[in-house]
C-alpha cells in the first residue's frame, strides 16, 4: 500500500493533468473541432464580439444573419482601410427567420443554422487572399467540398475589398 | 491693449472651459439630447454592446435591425430572468434594407434611420413598466406623440415579457 504521504502529491499530479487538457481545449486548434484545408475554429467569445451588420437572406435560404467582428476587424472597418490586417477575424451567426410572434410585420431569428469564420493571416492563408475560412453546424465543421466554395465565391465577387462581403452598418 | 503676461491665464481660461463644456456634453442628462416625456439619452458606446438580435422589419418601413443590450441587460436574457433588473439598457439600431450589391439574395442595411432607447428604472418609469423610452432620429428625440405610443403599444401585446419584444437570438 502506498504510503499516505503521497497522496498530496497525487492530487496535484490531477490538477496538472486537468489544468493541461482545459488549456489544450481552449487554444487555437487542440482539440476544437476545425475545418478543412484551413484549420479554422470558432473563436472564443464571439458571441460578445462587436456588430459589423445585421443581413437577411431570401430563398433558398431564408436567413436571418449577424456578422460580428473581433477589434481588429472592427478597427480596420472603423479607419475604412483594406486590407483587414492579420488577426483580424469575422464571424457570421446565421439563424432561418421566422415570423415574429407578437409583431407579424417582422423576421426575427429562430433555430441557429450555421456559424461561418474568417481568420485573415496573411502567410498562413496566401493561397486564399489571406483568409481562412470555417463554416460550422451545430459546432462541427462541413466538408471540405463546401469549403472550397467561400474564397472561390469571393475572390469573384469581393476581390477589391480584401474578399468581405459584409460592410460595416452606420 | 492687454499684457502679454495675461495670455497664459486666458489660455487656461479656454482649456478648463473646453474641459467644463466637454464633460457635461458627454455627462448623463446634461446636454445630450433627451426624449420628451421619459428624459432618456442615447447611451455612450452602444455600438460596441453585445448582439441580442437582428430582425428586419417588412412594409411599410422596410427597414434592417439590430437589438443590443448593455452588460446588465445581457445578463437577464442569458439567466432568463425577467423582469429585467434596473440599469438594463436596450438599443435597438435601425437601417433603410437595400439589396446587396454583390449578393443579389442578401438585404442588407442602409441608411440608418431610428435609433430607439430602452433604460429600466422601476422607481423613475414605474407609470410605464419601469421602462423609460428614447426614439431618435439624426440624434434628436422625436416628438411627444411618438414617445406616447411606446408603452401602449408593449402594454398590449409584450407585457409578460417585461415589456420586451426582442428575444436573445440563439
Amino acid at each position: 500500500m502506498r504510503p499516505f504521504s503521497a497522496l498530496p502529491c497525487a492530487g496535484a499530479v490531477i490538477v496538472i493533468a486537468i489544468v493541461g487538457v482545459a488549456s489544450v481545449v481552449r487554444g487555437d486548434g487542440g482539440q476544437k473541432p476545425a475545418s478543412p484545408i484551413y484549420g479554422v475554429t470558432i473563436p472564443d467569445g464571439y458571441r460578445k464580439w462587436e456588430l459589423v451588420a445585421p443581413a437577411l437572406e431570401h430563398e433558398p435560404l431564408n436567413e436571418s444573419r449577424a456578422v460580428v467582428g473581433n477589434q481588429e476587424a472592427i478597427d480596420a472597418y472603423r479607419a475604412g482601410s483594406l486590407p483587414f490586417l492579420d488577426g483580424a477575424v469575422l464571424v457570421k451567426l446565421a439563424w432561418k427567420h421566422v415570423q415574429a410572434l407578437e409583431f407579424g410585420s417582422a423576421l426575427v431569428p429562430g433555430a441557429a443554422t450555421t456559424v461561418q469564420v474568417m481568420v485573415k493571416d496573411s502567410k498562413k492563408y496566401a493561397a486564399s487572399g489571406g483568409w481562412g475560412f470555417g463554416r460550422f453546424v451545430g459546432g462541427k465543421p462541413v466538408d471540405e467540398a463546401q469549403h472550397e466554395t467561400c474564397f472561390a465565391c469571393r475572390e469573384s465577387r469581393v476581390k477589391a475589398r480584401d474578399y468581405v462581403f459584409t460592410r460595416l452598418a452606420p
